[in-house]
């Protein structure tokens, strides 16, 4: 079995000093001709590796970026995130970039992994996702001058955006529903939302809310908001479809809302026909297009995440490579991407 | 904006040479104390981070776990790893480790990558999954003493396996699923899985075929193999329904044909009642314990994902920080770990 050649071997075998090998790899300048190919015979017939550590001390580059993988929720949302990590992965490869992973409840741990990961593996630049109001994240990247681009909008922030971002536009999204739902017949079409102050949730609630009053109907009262998850999904939508003047259309924030609000709709209290082959009497529309949409048949929207990660990766290279770094430079020096979700039409709506 | 100081500002600001920085971090030794103060004045002054290059250099570790991530499937059974993966990532911080992350399309695209990783970032360790007969990943590795764990046994490798593995015991899985529908009163139980010649999916069958010949049932018939996917998981198990003595229940090998099974059974020209709410007449499991088999309501068997993540990153840390790294030296240089599946019971079986 082969051992690794360490630079102790090298010095060994060319019989200088440790500090004479890892001069010539790192500032051949200061050693002597005879000296330097006399190391550089050895490091070839050991077939030492000039190692990363080696070449990132000339380069100041890792070329890593970091990136958070979120823990699991309800295993339904979760593959979002999870197929832009893969999509991330590919497009950084082809960029000579790898991804290194770090794991964060909260704004506060994440910070404080910031400062463990460029202590200890220096990553060239960080791709942040989940931004929010009052996002911490983002305010100590920028105040350390280190680059990243956030798969989200830096919500809550006025015109002009402090760093480069990449998103899909969730309200034209909602908006392309709604107007689906109101071409096939629809007039009462609610929405099943989370708490305003989301970001994310708030855009996808305007989308809706814009498109029906462009219709000429009152979105008021035909919204509920209720947390993320398949239960709290099913009770609100319940509520919507019990109401005096019931929805007969559900648009939802997720795919775990939209099975939820499936359930409400097929349940046998119900005060609406059970299940048929045709499909269910409400119509249901959920976000995300996950596996679990596509097994059930809900018709959801459909997040172009490939092509999200790929749009990361190059305002990342840009960053890296441009003359744009510093915020005032020429340039764009807040470039970003907004892509559009599309309709993927199933049995539910 | 803060600008990362680097060693050539510490070199300005110390008024030495950048080798002379670079000495004073690497080997301190070699510079006059009173030089070497002026250096770590400066660097304290300045902020220099000692970098993680300068540390690597120092202690020849990266702190690097590398690990493949799959292309997306059908995007119900790649879950398992993306849920491995999580683990991982946590298991691995715990320790001390962060992961890196690469793709390749097959085994040998994934030896290519390994030869660039270990040039560039020298990951101190990797993770493999997918482990099959005849896989050239690991003779490629063991050959160059580089310490792996693989998620996933030595298929095809007479006892004595050359590395350290974790697994999940797939034929017990299929087992508990094939003794449960016995004791609920099923007979004729048939078996969905892959051709013959995968390891996990002939492990995964084994366990089905010896159980109900304990059981005094002749498997013979009773089991087909198909690519894994939902639609010919509909094909497949229409096949054993519809023959002269039809399956009333299948154990199935992944939650995509145990999905593609219950279209089958509930699908209008099929030779069996069509759904009812308790459940379909003929019981079907499926195998993972995805997202979808708990939203279509699929009893499966679920590998415990966690536990197998932080199994891998044990062995690895006892690799690295022990003295078996080179078989034949004291203690068992090849662990390993075989957890148990368990059966998650639902509507469908």
């Amino acid at each position: 079995m082969a051992e690794k050649v360490t630079i102790a071997d090298v010095a060994r075998h060319a019989g200088v000093s440790r500090q004479t090998v890892s001069n010539v790899l790192n500032t051949p300048e200061v050693v002597r001709e005879e000296t330097r190919q006399r190391v550089l015979d050895a490091v070839e017939e050991l077939g030492y590796r000039v190692n990363q550590a080696a070449r990132q001390m000339r380069t100041g580059r890792s070329r890593l970026i970091a990136t958070r993988i979120e823990p699991d929720r309800d295993g339904i949302n979760g593959s979002v995130l999870d197929r832009f990590l893969h999509g991330l992965t590919e497009s950084a490869a082809r960029a000579g970039y790898r991804v290194l992973l770090y794991t964060a409840d909260d704004d506060t741990a994440e910070i404080a992994t910031f400062e463990d990961l460029l202590g200890a593996y220096e990553p060239d630049a960080f791709v942040l996702t989940g931004t929010h109001h009052g996002d911490i994240r983002t305010s100590w990247l920028l105040g350390r001058g280190m680059p990243f681009v956030t798969f989200g909008r830096p919500w809550g922030v006025p015109d002009g955006a402090p760093h480069a971002w990449v998103d899909v536009d969730g309200a034209a999204g909602t908006a392309a529903a709604t107007r689906h739902l109101l071409d096939t017949g629809h007039r009462r079409i609610g929405f099943l939302g989370w708490p305003a102050g989301s970001g994310v949730g708030d855009d996808r609630r305007e989308g809706w809310a814009r498109t029906l009053r462009a219709a000429g109907v009152d979105p008021a009262g035909l919204d509920r908001a209720t947390s993320d998850g398949v239960d709290d999904g099913e009770t609100a939508a319940r509520d919507l479809l019990e109401s005096g003047d019931p929805a007969t259309a559900l648009v939802c924030a997720s795919d775990s809302l939209a099975l939820g609000a499936l359930h409400a709709v097929r349940s046998p209290g119900a005060a609406v026909p059970s299940e048929d082959r045709a499909g269910p009497p409400v119509a249901v529309i959920g976000f995300d297009d996950t596996p679990v949409a596509k097994a059930v048949g809900i018709t959801s929207l459909s997040q172009p995440l490939a092509e999200a990660a790929t749009s990361c990766v190059t305002l990342l290279t840009r960053l890296l490579d441009g003359d744009n770094r510093t915020p005032g430079s020429s340039g764009d020096p807040h470039p970003h991407v907004l892509l559009q979700p599309s309709l993927v039409r199933r049995r539910s709506g």
